[in-house]
């Protein structure tokens, strides 16, 4: 280690004692120096789809204990002719024109739904004239934005209207000087960044999906992703909704104000609410200046224990430029370099992997501080190796290694997916138990005869977020009743959350009460009730 | 003005080049130098509220249309008896017994309420079987923490009973790695602060009430304050609530996890409710690490347009840094000067002042950019003169002088709030317009003979966020109807929000309108009223 330090000095190659760092460098020994990470192919992928071609069951077939509602009203020749003569002809697919599996199946290729009818609405307006036909009629629907979510809850579980918001795609307004943007909840998250990072700003949310996923599905789904321990919670950081309520009644909740008092916060319901009380139709949300310097250095750590150490540091040192701090185990990259075109950024092997990046707005002081942070945990051995992105390229590189841990996964067939927060001094213990319960219960894991092909941990550790997978060559009741209710039992006990940013959906529904008290259910429920009281919004998930 | 830079340069005694700066100076000829500001008292002065002795009316004399709701029950013996039976004898004052004028009269000395009865409970139990009793014989409830509001939210209006939860005072767990604090409601914002501050960890709000106020009356208030800017409102920090509903259940929903996606994330409901849905009697907070470094910058500027620029330009340079920018015109400071024991910051008089400060982990590199944006602001003249706190002592005095604004006010005899948030650019033409007005009527401001003493506006620039005072002699209808709802339809006009950070209180509620669509208000009504059915919970107030 003492000779890493020294070769990491030398490599710095500036006088002692300036504060100038020109471009980062590698730090460690060990990485491949020059070229940090080689991208093998050129498109960078956001998916984190399983891409298997196999056909997906029906959700009604997979959960025949599921039955329609038959409170809901059925789709009629008049319903149909009605949504043609108030929308544009584009507007309306019907599956007998059209293929709508794209809008029946998940992302996850584990739900399928029977939507016979899909509507891309494009006004508010027109929103609202399908929700005042669909509550006159009892039609249940399912609102869809990007259809990236992991727990079902975008997709009809029978025939449910899908209202799609892909056609609802535009920025509204943007000041420049309050950073307050208003959109449509159509518009694609990496668009809208893209719209900011022109003027200046960024999207206080990034996450895998953003090349597909909506900010109004963002918003909905109370999406949490990379940067929530820098730039915090979306419930933080939107300051207005506009929403389509069951009836057909617009809420015109807007608002452009980083302060206001003035009643409940009622759109704070709907951040989160999946679709199930109404359709977001606009988003209103606080940008934060873009930051002028990011940086990010990649590392290896041989135990859990020196990942929180480096994490505790990470606060204190890197403390008001800490914009990421994400964490990854062996066999997550031992998967990634498997399973996908992408290098490795470290040759040798680790218990442990980290990622950090730095935002800032000076190059000399962030380079400096993230500098001394390394050094400091290279002198104490918490670190063993490491690298530092020396360009944009580099940066995004490191990026694309992370984000491509699901993307993966998902290659070898199916994912059980796990998204929970638990206590930081527990956190990885859930990924080492779930390994012993596997084996226990007869399962190789990895073996050519094996279904279970790799069970991984990797998160958000900074926000407390483990995401526990567990891939398989097919989805497997077997499997998911070795694991469900188990793992939520164990959240349980140590009063984590069963959901930490995926949501409930149709997934999470049963496991609402590992995480939830009975009494906090209660006012759930009453809010369900009072809002969507004939519960066509969304309806077989969530509550 | 380029004599002032030279001079200023000369004063840092810094050789060039070296990013040090030891201590932070006077950086403007006008100012005064070594000390930068004395106070002559010693004690810090927290509260805002009017000092004076005059007589407060009754409420219901003062409002006679508003009339008791013949519903709620009358206090009888046995209710005495039974309070007494589940409480300990220094948790039951009645009005036979005591003076509850503390109770029952609000900060402001603008309301006063004829509460015979006034609990307060030792632990959350408690609280739920007063609430018991209370739902069964429907006896009407004013929760109350440090009765520091500003709109009257906090006192009764008829004989409600108060429950204070002032006993309620314990911090039940902090977690040192993840920084978040579960408390009492009843903890005082200062103290609370003081107990994270020993630990490395600052409390995510600060407001001149501190001394006074209670956390959980902060989180009932959605209380914004003075770091909004740097750490958010408290729906993105608040991570769970622990409130008592009207029946006496008891919601448990004090989560300690950053991200929790299962379910309607009621607990925001209860932020901003003001105690008109239930009491909160614990909370669960995400505290930052507290910054190592904190430097307090004044200047003087000539007009609000340079406000405008040095705050865009703060923004940009300090960047992540930036923990406050609050602005204050000519005649708030000038009201300060002649009302208080404070001593000016800068001799010299200027049409608007700003205290800028920043927080960060680095001594020299916040100095420097701190130093780089105030020598910007010199050249190019938006700024005229200022000063830089020396140390820990001058930085709480140019915070007290701010904070001093408010109280210094409340020493005329009463004062006409007006909190409001605007758009950036109109932002002040409200007191200019204001001023014009009174005028208008007929009153004259600040002369022997006239009643309205002066119009001041200041306030927390950084989040749109304008304090208009109208300070008068007394309090008098006149004056009033001039304001009101003028003031409200002004902001009407500009989208923007009649209750910034106050809440709405008694004294609001009428005004609700003016910020809200009628459809939120509906959706607000039926929350109101499926979650507290008999309208216990501080009636005649909010909604």
């Amino acid at each position: 280690m003492r000779q890493t330090l020294r070769a990491m000095r030398m490599l710095r190659g500036f006088p002692a004692g300036k504060n100038k760092l020109a471009s980062p460098v590698i730090f460690c020994s060990g990485a491949k120096r020059g070229a940090v990470l080689i991208t093998k192919g050129q498109q960078r992928q956001y998916a984190s789809a399983p891409t298997g071609t196999q056909v997906v069951q029906l959700t009604s077939n997979m959960y025949p204990e599921i039955v329609r509602d038959e409170r809901f009203g059925k789709l009629s020749a008049e319903d149909m002719e009605y949504f043609k003569s108030i929308l544009s002809p584009g507007s309306v697919l019907t599956a007998a024109e059209e293929d709508l599996s794209g809008y029946n199946i998940d992302a996850m290729r584990k739900y399928h739904g029977q939507s016979q009818l899909v509507l891309k609405p494009r006004s508010t307006h027109e929103v609202s004239l399908i929700m005042k036909r669909c509550h006159e009629r009892r039609l249940a629907v399912v609102p869809q934005g990007g259809n990236t979510g992991l727990v079902g809850g975008s997709v009809p579980v029978f025939d449910e209207i899908v209202i799609s918001m892909s056609l609802m795609n535009k920025i509204r307004s943007f000041d420049e000087v309050s950073g307050i943007l208003v959109a449509d909840a159509g518009c694609i998250l990496e668009t809208t960044d893209q719209y900011l990072a022109e003027r200046g700003y960024i999207f206080p949310l990034d996450l895998g999906a953003k090349g597909s996923c909506h900010i109004g599905g963002n918003v909905a789904t109370n999406a949490g992703g990379l940067r929530l321990l820098r730039y915090g919670s979306l419930h933080g950081t939107v300051l207005g909704v506009e929403a389509v309520m069951p009836d057909g009644t617009i809420i015109n909740s807007l608002g452009k104000l980083r302060k206001d008092n003035t009643g409940y916060d009622v759109k704070q319901l709907f951040i989160g609410s999946e679709g199930t009380l109404g359709i977001i139709t606009g988003v209103s949300i606080f940008c934060p200046r873009r930051s002028k310097v990011v940086n990010v250095a990649f590392f290896g750590l041989e135990s859990y224990e020196k990942v929180q150490q480096a994490f505790v540091r990470a606060k204190g040192e890197l403390s008001e430029i800490l914009s990421a701090f994400e964490f990854m185990d062996r066999e997550s990259q031992d998967h990634v370099a498997r399973f996908s075109e992408l290098r490795r950024p470290l040759d040798e092997s680790h218990n442990f992997y980290v990622l950090v990046e730095t935002s800032g707005s000076n190059r000399a002081h962030d380079e400096e501080k993230l500098q001394t942070y390394l050094e400091g945990l290279m002198e104490s051995d918490v670190i063993s190796d490491g690298v530092l992105a020396q360009d944009e390229t580099q940066l995004k590189n490191l990026w694309t290694w992370r984000e491509g841990i699901p993307e993966s996964l998902g290659k070898s067939g199916g994912v059980y997916k796990y998204d929970v927060s638990i206590p930081l001094d527990e956190l990885y213990q859930l990924v080492e138990d779930a390994r012993v319960r596997i084996q226990e219960f007869g399962h190789e894991i990895g073996t050519d005869s094996s279904n279970v092909v790799n069970v991984v941990g990797y998160g958000h550790l900074g926000d407390g977020n483990l995401h526990l997978n567990v891939a398989v060559k097919q989805y497997d009741k077997e499997i998911e009743h070795i694991l469900e209710p188990w793992v939520y039992e164990w959240i349980e006990k140590r009063h984590g959350s069963v959901s930490a940013e995926h949501g409930l959906g149709f997934a999470k529904k049963p496991y609402l009460q590992y995480s939830k008290d009975q009494t906090v259910i209660e006012l759930m429920r009453q809010v369900k009730k009072v809002y969507d009281p004939n519960g066509i919004m969304n309806p077989y998930k969530y509550i």
